[in-house]
This record gives C-alpha cells, structure tokens and sequence, in this order.
C-alpha cells in the first residue's frame, strides 16, 4: 500500500512495485496538487488526472493498481482503509515534502506539522490494531541530521561519554518545519516498535532528482516534476533553469552538500527495503542517496551536460533565502541498502542525459512559471 | 505571562511571580480541569474557580493577576493577547501534561500531540512578530531522555565519534506521547530561536511534588493535586495512597529513578530562570530537580513519614502498566540553576511532614475517587 500514490515518488514507486510483481494498492487525498497550484505553479512534466494514469496503466500492462482518494489525517478513514486491505507492507510517502512551503508563515508551518505528524499516526494506530505484523517503510530525509561535524551514522551511533558505553539515536537537526515533522514521525515511530511491536524501515532520503523510470512508457504515465522556488529541488530546478535560458542560482556561497538519488534509484531502494523487511518490533534506519555533491557542484555538472545539448548555462550565486551552513564536513554513512542488494543504476552525467531532453521537451511548461522560480519565502522573515 | 495559569504550577507560579515584585498576567483555556472530570477524578485540595482565586489574591495581597480564558491553539488568540501584552517573559506551562491520558488511546494521543505542538508553534510565532527580545520559559521534561546507559548532560553533549568532535543536542528517547510532544516542542524552539534569534530556556523539569507554597495562605489560594492513574504522578500518588489506607503501588519492580522536585523549588528554579534571562539568540536547557529517587525508595520514605502521624503504610508492587526499564543506569546534571542561584528548601522529609497532614484534612476527597488511583491504561494495549 502506497500513500501518496499521486506524488512525484508515489506514482512511479505503484508502477515499479506493480511491475515486480506486487499487488498494489494506494491512497492519495491529491493535495500535492493543490498546494502546488496554490502557490501558482505546476509540474514540468504534463500529469494525467489519478484516473487516466490507472487506466492508461492498466491498458499498458494488464495491471490493476488499487486507488483510494482520502485524507491520512482522517484516523477513520485511515483505519478503514488499512482494514480493508490488510497491505503486508505499507510505504508512507503521504506526507507534505517542501520546505519552502512550510516556511512561508504560521498557517503553512501549522497545516505540515499536523498534516505530517497526524497521518503517521493514525498509520500506526491502525497497523497496531489491524495488521501488526505489517512492515512500515516511512519516507523520512537525510535533512534530519542537518550538518554535524562528525560522520553521520543510519539513526544510531555507539558512544563512549565520560566512560559509560550506550547506542543512542543519532542526534538530530533539522532545518525548517517541514523537516522538523519528520523528525516528530521518526520520534514517535520509534516509540509505536518499542510499545507495540511494529516494524518499521525509515528511509533518510537524499534530495531525489531525474524524472524517468522504466515503466514511463506513455505521457499519461509520466510523473510529475517541479523546479518552482517552493516544490523544486536543487538539482531538479538547475535543470529547469538551464533549458529555459535562466541563470543557476545556488543559494548562498554554494557549499552546501547533500547526499542525492536519482528517482529510478530511489524506487529500486524502496523496492528492495520492502522485499527485505526487518524484524517484528525493529526500527531500522537506512539513509538513501547515491552520492554527495555540493549544489556548485550539481551546477558545474549541470551547466557541463547542457552544453552537449547546445545550451550555454550560467551559474549565478544568490543570496541564501535559507538559515544553513554553506560551507560544512559531510560523510554520511551508507551501507544497510548495499547491504541488500542496491547498486546506483546510472552516472549522474547519464542520468542528466536523460533528464534534459525531457526538459526540453515542455521547456514552455517552464517557462510559462519562470516567474515563480527565483526565491522569496525567506528562513528569518 | 504565565500559559497555564489555572494549572498546578501555573497558579502558584503566577502568586509566587506577583509577590516577587513581577507583573503578572496568564492565560488558560481550562482544560486540565476539564479533562481530570473527563476521567471521573478530581483535585484532593478543593480549587476554587478561578475568579475567586483571582479576587481572594487581590483581597489579601493588594495586588492585580491580568487573566485570559482562551484557547492557544487558537492562533489569532495567542497573537492578540501577546500582542496586547508585550510580555518580557512568556512561562509557558499551558500544555496537556500526562503520560497516561495521551496513551489512553488515538483520540488522546493526537488530541495531546496537536494541543502541545499547535500552542507552542503559535507563540514561538507570536514572540517573533510582537516581543522578539522576549524569554520564552518553556516546561519541558526530564522524561525527555528516558534512561540512557550514560549520564544526562543539560540539552548538550560534546562528543568524539570516529575521531572527529561536535557538540550535538543529546539523544533523547521519551516513554509516551505525551513526553514525545515535549521532544518535539524541543527541536521546534531549537529552530526558533536558531533561525530568528528567539531566547528561551528549556526546562527539564523533574517530577513535581507536594502541594505548598508560603503564598497559600487562604483555602481559595490552594493549587490542585492529582492522585489517580492519569493525573497522579508517583510521589503525590503514594501519599494520597496512605493516608486513605490503600497500599503504596509502585509500578513492576520499583527500580524506576527519576529526578523529583518540590512545588515550592519548581516555583523557585522558574522565577530564578526568568529572572535571569538567556542572551538574544541562546537556546538553554536546564535540568530541573533536586534529587534523584527510585520509586521504591519514595514509597519507603512514605511509609516512614505517615508513621509519624500514625497511619500504617504498605508497599504493594503491582504490574507496570508502562514500556519502561525497570532497573536502570541514572545520573543527570543539574549544574544550571544551582549557578544562578537555586538551592532546594527542605529535604523530602520535611517537605513530606508539610504535605501528609494537608492530604489527612482532605482524605474525604481522596477516599470519593479511590477506585480511579489503580492503574488501567496500558503502554502495550
């Protein structure tokens, strides 16, 4: 069962479990597309409406996807749900993702924490009492963690202080409200194994770039892909910037590094996570990403790889709309998904080789929206 | 401004502030009291309402308590009354304070989580917009870091992990979802303060007992304490055990260690942190108690003190309705307060020799609501 069947993960995560042979059903309460068109945007890529991607699936491969549209944050409706379809493995991918968004007053800040912190536990509440042997893999972020000075372990780290001995989570920074929420879910997550028993897989994603997967064989299966100030991602809204003839602008002095993951690499990780669950009452944290880069980095890669498509890019360092350090030590570990299979499908310079073209491709979708582009919401406003 | 007024520490606190020389006003939405009858019980002291607490404090002492009855997950609310305000110090005790009643089951666990998070989210906000050099003086709880296999720092540890050094917010690992909204307000302030230079300290408070203050000096002046399974807490719950005849339950085997303070040292530590205000910017933690005890020992030093005034208590450990370590490593700081001044008034002895006879006056009340004092609400249901 996948919840936020319509995301930018969710869609193409349905199609991919779907074509491994999984049954697959899904819950959406469709707001990631309300919130996007509130703030004035869309996605690059054009999306079929939920019911024409089903269908136009369903020609395609012989393949039912079950879809419910309803709101996680509605505890009867999310028992109801989880009743009826007793799902072995749910993925909780049905949380608000942006930053930005919940950054721009005390309204946006208030309707993350709750949306987020609301679904995840109505989740718990109703594997607990319909399906306690379910696995839970939670979508959370490498955000979590912010940017400590020392190595970032997956959610637990062995320390010796004053010469007492403990594992302990990892201690965690995160850096807006919306990142704050997946901290609380991590939290209380923790908290349902411990009590109840529950198994649970917390994924630490890196920022997840690219927009193609194997199953996006029709433009009615394309999912999604923003670049706005507010739903776009580094690298993702480089490449928006480059084909439309707009500057890079990495924020600030552009040290920041992250660990990123191509978006067909994230549904292999999902993928394998759910196919290897841990066991009942264990809480185990993975951190997923492929590699670490700099956002000058991902600009240099990207400016570079336009350039075989005949676009000269430019990079322009803006002035940091976020509180962050720009310049920072950064060695997360990564080893529990390598550990059960997953190997990184592609180069990034290859993944952006597919990217690009698709860019180009509705480059006037992005352009239309370039306006919303350049950052406004501000982290001290 | 003290949020929460009307509670256990709030009404003292607001007294003990006002006789101090402070100019106090508070705020609550009435809850606690609301939500102790939810469970059947009350109060063993008689609280009078809070209008005639307010005007029997202005009869004896002269002096005026500003109250608002209002509701600060009501984000307007909180706005328009900091706003009017202008506090130099917000104390924000005005949250939903049992582990028990957020475990009773999903209703109550959001009900607690979106209280605690939504109120300190809307003044956090409302301190940034009206009062940003204000002091935010929020009750966290020593719950906040379980029982870790190493000592407890103050919020802050520094730390060598694979031979590099940070200093990191402590691990914490909360027993209930009650004392996850306390982690969660935590890393909420944190943000503030780190993104808009909010000042606050965050208390880690320990277990608050007995039911005096020197301000007290009128029945109308009393504040409320809790003794059955949702609102008693350990020690106050012993007490009020004995002195109705009912054996002392300490939970499992009893070796449950926790720091313990005394209402009349929690009103001192609060009025020395207000009155001694972290810089522009700071996020301190303090840890709040004056000694560490296990369960069993507070139920033997019960037993000794209602001995004094002849009532014959016994020691009953009955099964943990709780998830928790029952014998455990425990030694946290307390360096803070002491340094600005803390030093706790009596030892456990005399506080208790104050508090029994007071609970004998009121055994009535006690013996009305004995059938809500065994525990019934279990981590594991």
């Amino acid at each position: 069962m996948v919840l936020g069947m319509d995301g930018y993960l969710g869609w193409p995560l349905s199609m991919y479990l779907s074509n491994r042979g999984h049954q697959v059903s899904g819950v959406d309460n469709m707001s990631r597309r309300k919130n996007v068109a509130e703030i004035g945007s869309w996605s690059a890529t054009p999306i079929a409406p939920i019911e024409k991607r089903l269908k136009k699936y369903k020609e395609i491969t012989g393949k039912q996807l079950t879809f419910y549209q309803g709101d996680l944050t509605q505890s009867d409706y999310v028992n109801n749900v989880i009743e009826k379809e007793k799902p072995d493995t749910i993925v909780h991918l049905g949380e608000i993702p942006s930053a930005p968004y919940s950054m721009i007053d005390l309204e946006h800040c208030n309707y993350t924490q709750m949306n987020n912190i609301l679904s995840t536990n109505n989740v718990l509440f109703a594997m607990h009492k319909h399906t306690p042997k379910c696995h839970l893999l939670k979508l959370g972020t490498m955000g979590e963690y912010g940017t400590p000075n020392v190595d970032i372990p997956e959610g637990f780290f062995e320390i010796e202080y004053r010469g007492r001995k403990d594992k302990l989570p990892f201690p965690r920074q995160p850096g807006s409200w919306y990142h704050l929420t997946k901290v609380h879910d991590t939290q209380n997550i923790m908290f349902a194994c411990k009590i109840w028993g529950l198994r649970s897989t917390d994924i630490m994603q890196g920022v997840v770039h690219s927009v193609s997967t194997d199953d996006m064989v029709d433009e009615a299966l394309l999912t999604r892909f923003d670049f706005d100030e507010v739903w776009g991602t580094a690298l993702n809204r480089f490449c928006a910037q480059a084909v439309i003839g707009h500057e890079l602008t990495p924020y600030g002095r552009g040290g920041q590094t992250r660990g990123y993951i191509a978006l067909r690499d994230s549904m292999q990780c999902l993928a394998l996570a759910a196919e290897n669950p841990p066991d009942e009452g264990e809480y185990r944290v993975f951190n997923q990403f492929d590699e670490c880069y700099s956002v000058n980095e991902l600009a240099e890669y990207v400016v570079k790889l336009n350039g075989e498509f005949g676009i000269e890019a430019k990079i322009w360092n803006i002035e940091n709309p976020r509180v962050e350090a720009e310049e920072h030590y950064y060695n997360p570990d990564r080893e529990g998904l390598p550990s059960i299979g997953f190997k990184p499908t592609n180069t990034l310079e290859d993944e952006l080789r597919i990217t690009i073209p698709i860019l180009i491709k509705y480059r006037n979708r992005i352009e239309t929206k370039r306006e919303h582009i350049m950052p406004t919401i501000k982290w001290r406003a």
